[in-house]
């Protein structure tokens, strides 16, 4: 006998991401993963094999090299109007990592833990090993957050996670929303925990930090998705100081540090060229504009995701069966939490060329 | 107020460790650190600078890519005569995140988690963040598990975390002791997690793996010390079936996956020339007789380490402290437990000219 085991993880599912991870046959075009086509840009890959060449390859810092942190402070002013010095940021494996210690240095047994619903799926689950309870936040027809609702659920909450631009949705939160979120929370005496790692994929509108808008809120945030770093597993999260205390506590310990040499490839990232990003930023607004045109000459009505890379599209688990067997993966709603399970997440982080192959194959299955 | 904290964290100290991290200055020998002074092998980084080039820098399985799990897997039954499959091998973000994922999937609130006192600083604090109670095992006089409390502790308890070679003590465990104690943890229900990290440091005795003499054992390995990789990040467990099962739910969302970049390096360090591994175990050797014959003369009497790159030495803090400000950073006693408040652990892992003067300084400071 080997258990038991944890209840906090006995009941988590696998989720529907890695099913479809593993489920990435050949043949099949693959909208399920969340996750750039793009490659690296080279002087990022430049940065980190200079690093490996240059010997720095022992551990770091707990919380990362200085020089990392202190780009990412400097990100932070320059980019999203939030102040915050180096000393309150912790270099992670990954958003991940940031949402897995916060979680775990945050949430008491029990503590309810609001996310959207739909929403991401690693909020439920990681609230969950942390021992707390999710509870799901409904969106409006937009798929924005209810606000009224979302306050109506704050009091005894212990953490919002506030994700905009939002996977799977691809809404992004206006400023006064983000604004009456921030302030209605810090009243009640609620964490906000805002992942922001698509904010420079917004085709449109604009990205707001929640930590413009209060004090007792944690970003989380990632090269992975602005720089094509999935595989990197690079991350931050930026706290108040005594946040950060707690969190560093369970960082030292589970990870020790991010690995060194995505930490130099990081510091290429955030401090090089920036024209790549853009360049992507382009490419996804056009693929956005291709695989929503599609859709909706398909038959498919929807509201035209705002930022990120993912259409979130109704359409009952059958046609879902359909279009996989079709030979096209894309995500079930069921995979987002309770709200969605007649939906589906179609990640536009493909070719346009594999969109409209794709786009061809979903009509067929659509029509039988 | 940004409180309350989680109550498994907040009580957690900063580990001795990292204040060391941090107080490294110039000018001082640093015998604090817990990491090997090699770099890392050249055939190691130039698969690392291909599978970048080759623009293998996104998400992997969650579980680690194929080639890696059969290359352990292999390993496992070549060097450990253990056998495991390579789907029931996680890859990690070093030992430290595999450490972390087994405690949070295996531990319920208040289960009974043993490791030896004084033992590394990890596995206290990792039981209490996933909400187990360390609990302490007694070594004799030459830092050896006594197996017999071992065994009066055994009953109830969750887990037995097993370290041979030992960190703080060098101590190697008999093949006797190995059998003994997952024998008796097989009947009483407990896991042995075997944390092997420094099985190739280990001078005239034999590395005995747990998971030879029973199957309710984990495994856990890193390439971190074996092939002076500790900012890759880069480890794994090997476990039974429905261990994985949950282990694996935890890695993927508090991960993803382990760096994709360090998961074809260490495919490399795996599969590649194995000499380095033979060299850095004889410099180790010949600086654990140069510092133990130094620390010999200078008056200190200790059981001479059996493996990895440490020495614990009786010394009240009081000289602990004179020592390190003296200029040679080592760790107090009291960072591995409660049990060793008289002694200091005394890394080896720096060059030979770096531990003479620092027996120099060493010898001042006792004389003083």
């Amino acid at each position: 006998m080997t258990g038991p085991f944890s209840s906090r993880v006995k009941d988590i599912e696998i989720s529907g991401i890695r099913k479809i991870f593993e489920a990435a046959g050949p043949g099949s075009i693959n909208l399920g993963l969340g996750q750039p086509d793009f490659d690296t840009p080279q002087h990022i890959k430049d940065a980190a094999i200079a690093a490996i060449q240059a010997g720095k390859t022992g551990y770091t810092g707990n919380n990362g090299i200085p020089e990392l942190r202190a780009a990412l402070s400097d990100k932070l002013k320059n980019e999203n109007h939030v102040t915050c010095s180096p000393d309150r940021i912790i270099v992670t494996a990954g958003a991940s990592e940031a949402l897995h210690i916060v979680m775990q240095a945050l949430v008491n047994e029990g503590d309810l833990v609001l996310c959207a619903d739909p929403g991401f799926v690693s909020y439920a689950a990681l609230a969950t090993i942390a021992g707390g309870r999710p509870v799901g936040v409904p969106l409006d027809k937009t798929f924005h957050i209810d606000i009224e609702k979302a306050k109506s659920l704050m009091d005894g909450a212990r953490l919002f996670i506030l994700n905009s631009p939002a996977n799977p949705t691809g809404a992004v939160e206006s400023k006064e929303s983000v604004k009456a979120l921030v302030e209605y929370a810090e009243d009640a005496g609620v964490t906000i925990v805002s992942d922001e790692v698509y904010e420079h994929f917004i085709y449109g509108k604009e990205h707001w930090s929640a930590a413009r808008f209060g004090d007792n809120v944690v970003t989380i945030n990632a090269a992975s998705k602005t720089y094509a770093m999935t595989g990197w597993r690079l991350g931050y999260l930026a706290a108040p100081e005594d946040i950060v205390g707690q969190c560093i506590k369970v960082h030292q310990y589970c990870q020790a540090c991010a690995t060194s040499i995505s930490q130099y490839a990081a510091l290429a990232a955030y401090t090089g060229d920036q024209s790549p990003v853009k360049k992507m930023r382009d490419e996804y607004k056009a693929r956005r504009d291709l695989i929503c045109a599609g859709l909706a000459k398909i038959g498919f009505s929807f509201p035209v995701p705002e930022g990120a890379f993912y259409a979130f599209v109704p359409m009952k688990p059958a046609l879902v069966t359909r279009i996989i067997e079709s030979g096209v993966i894309l995500t079930p709603g069921s995979a987002f939490g309770t709200n969605a399970p007649d939906y589906a997440r179609i990640s536009y982080a493909a070719s346009r060329d594999d969109l409209k192959r794709a786009l061809d194959r979903i009509e067929k299955a659509t029509g039988e």
